[in-house]
């Protein structure tokens, strides 16, 4: 039987020696876990952000226990959570919504628990520092193999903060999609793959063109396969890396802009 | 039993591949610890700066070795030295004063040693990169069990370079603390904890006003959970939620310039 | 017997959650591995940058499996190969030179495989992230231990792109090297140690000179142990402390400008 698995995803900042603390005290509890840093430099209280990349990122994880904190709200009277996913993962974070999407990716909501048995926490709760104090050692306790049950009193599904990412949905000819996350550079990563725009399209070719519709404005933009493939400050289509999902940029410039988007912003893409 | 800690706090910058590289060594020599990596973006040479992180992270860490390289020495005759604190754990890296603050958050210096004893040593050691050639190495063997005592001769626990963090000091009504760190928004962390202050001021309460007091000159500053809850360019004293320690800063701007701050500056608060 | 040890670089950025994902990957196929992030920050898709950090890293690495991706060529007809190394270990990566210099510094390539069994990646292989679809199982699953013959046909070692770094050479009293490697301050590593330039000129001494002949241009530059020992704007010859190998820099400048270098430029060192 292999060691128990955390992932960690924070907005502590890439530098910041405030994950290293977490990971101490988890590993005070859970000796033999083992600890998989998703990422700590989620913009700084991005709920929405973190829960994108959270949820994109556990499927591809070992089942085990998954410590995501973007915590605004810490020191105020929002719950701290842990959620039991349908593939037998535990989500444990604040209730904010950060969790909800990975754990629908993780084949949906099981159980949810609210955090308050302190047997569970370290011995000094602090009012802003509840990585550390709180939602670290009771992700290491699940992954030491307390009881679910024992963390806190249950609580229905639908009476936590909900928040859901959009969906690609491809009918009558067109995919229906959305900005899921926009990067530094202002690429803006779309819901759903390139697999949905060829169930429109056939398959897709480099040059290939769609007409991409924001907010009623359209624009021709080509299917490209790298960024260098269109000119410089050209738009383009493509598969993100990263995510193997849909994406729009521009080339050496920040399709947000060119485009004015938003997270949530729904884009119609048509072929031509 | 569970496997050998290793922590490890460099300034060799968050994207260099060196920290890779020492990881690498210990794992050769100690195979089955667990290392966690505290930060390796201390700024350059930085000791008081990594004294501080390595202080503040130290009692949050399992029992085990702490290897801490900030050494603008290497090369010098500098010593390379041990310590063994009082809680079990040993601290290997130079004797500037960088880890003496960690020794002491660990119950105190219980014995010193110089690292004299090649045998614990890569064959090879450059003049340059004495993280991979000789701490590492030694903090790999340390963990991997060796005899504390092997290292090299014993030296008086006052025979090393000090380093000192000043302390909040709470009397006749005022807390007396002084600037730890300062970090790159010039946001700066002070000695003490919102319970120091407290003491002088009873439960804290949002906006509660304190005179700040600095080489005479006095100014008065709120207390705030957030930096939003202050004007933009407007001081405010606050939890750090990295180390849940006092700290002061400016909505938008930096402290250390707005009331003339640097490393060790002593700083009065006073109810108003 | 320790446990598997794998060793991972890529170009995916420093706060990506790729490298997460592909560590996820990676612990489901290979649960009890060691893995070791060398570094991510790899300049996008600079194989040969890669490959100079890659072949200074792994010989201080544990006998493994080391999992390189810096792939302009990703979703093209580019090979993905792994390389077994004299020492033991083995290379997984794309056929672009990425791993070549690391088979070398691991004592020469004893054979290699085209990556051509799908049952050993993931079921659905993306166009664009290899890494975690492709590289990062077949990683896993040598760490885990199956045949290297399994994973696919052998090619023969000069089949494949080749991609050699400079020698240094000390020859009738001069020193003839080339840059290797340009860091982001424009500071450059050039092959050889410290010890080729003694071979030509003795015990290297703080400010000794040295003619540096680029391009038929000649420089008189100092031997120095730390940038602050020469003038800002001046240069200097120096052992660079992360890889204790040849450099040359400028005091708070960029001696990539000042002697306007690029990657592989020869350059000649003489004593005056």
């Amino acid at each position: 039987m292999s060691s128990p698995f955390i992932s960690f995803l924070t907005d502590f900042g890439g530098p910041a020696s405030a994950p290293a603390v977490c990971r101490g005290v988890m590993w005070g509890i859970a000796p033999d876990a083992r600890i998989c840093d998703i990422t700590h430099s989620v913009s700084r209280f991005a709920v929405r952000d973190g829960a994108f990349l959270l949820s994109c990122t556990v499927p591809y994880l070992p089942v085990g226990v998954h410590l995501a904190v973007v915590d605004p709200g810490v020191g105020t009277n929002r719950r701290p959570i842990a959620i039991r996913a349908a593939r037998g993962d535990f989500l444990v974070g604040p209730d904010n919504g950060l969790l909800v999407p990975a754990a629908h990716a993780l084949g949906g909501i099981d159980e949810v628990r609210a955090l308050e048995n302190p047997a569970l926490w370290l011995p000094r709760v602090s009012s802003t520092f509840h990585g550390r104090d709180l939602f670290a050692p009771v992700a290491a306790h699940l992954a030491a193999g307390v009881d679910f049950s024992s963390l806190g009193p249950q609580l229905p599904a639908d009476g936590i903060v909900d928040l859901r990412l959009p969906d690609a949905v491809a009918q009558d000819g067109v995919l229906d999609t959305a900005v899921l996350f926009i990067d530094t550079f202002g690429n803006c990563r779309l819901a759903g793959q390139a697999a949905d725009l060829e169930s429109i399209a056939g398959a897709l070719q480099p040059a290939q063109e769609f007409a991409v519709i924001v907010e009623g404005r359209r624009s021709v933009v080509p299917w490209a396969a790298t960024f260098g493939a269109v000119a410089i400050g050209s738009p383009l289509l493509y598969e993100d890396a990263d995510y193997a999902g849909l994406a729009i940029g521009v080339n050496q410039g920040s399709a947000a802009e060119h485009f004015g988007l938003e997270i949530d912003r729904p884009i119609r893409l048509e072929p031509t």
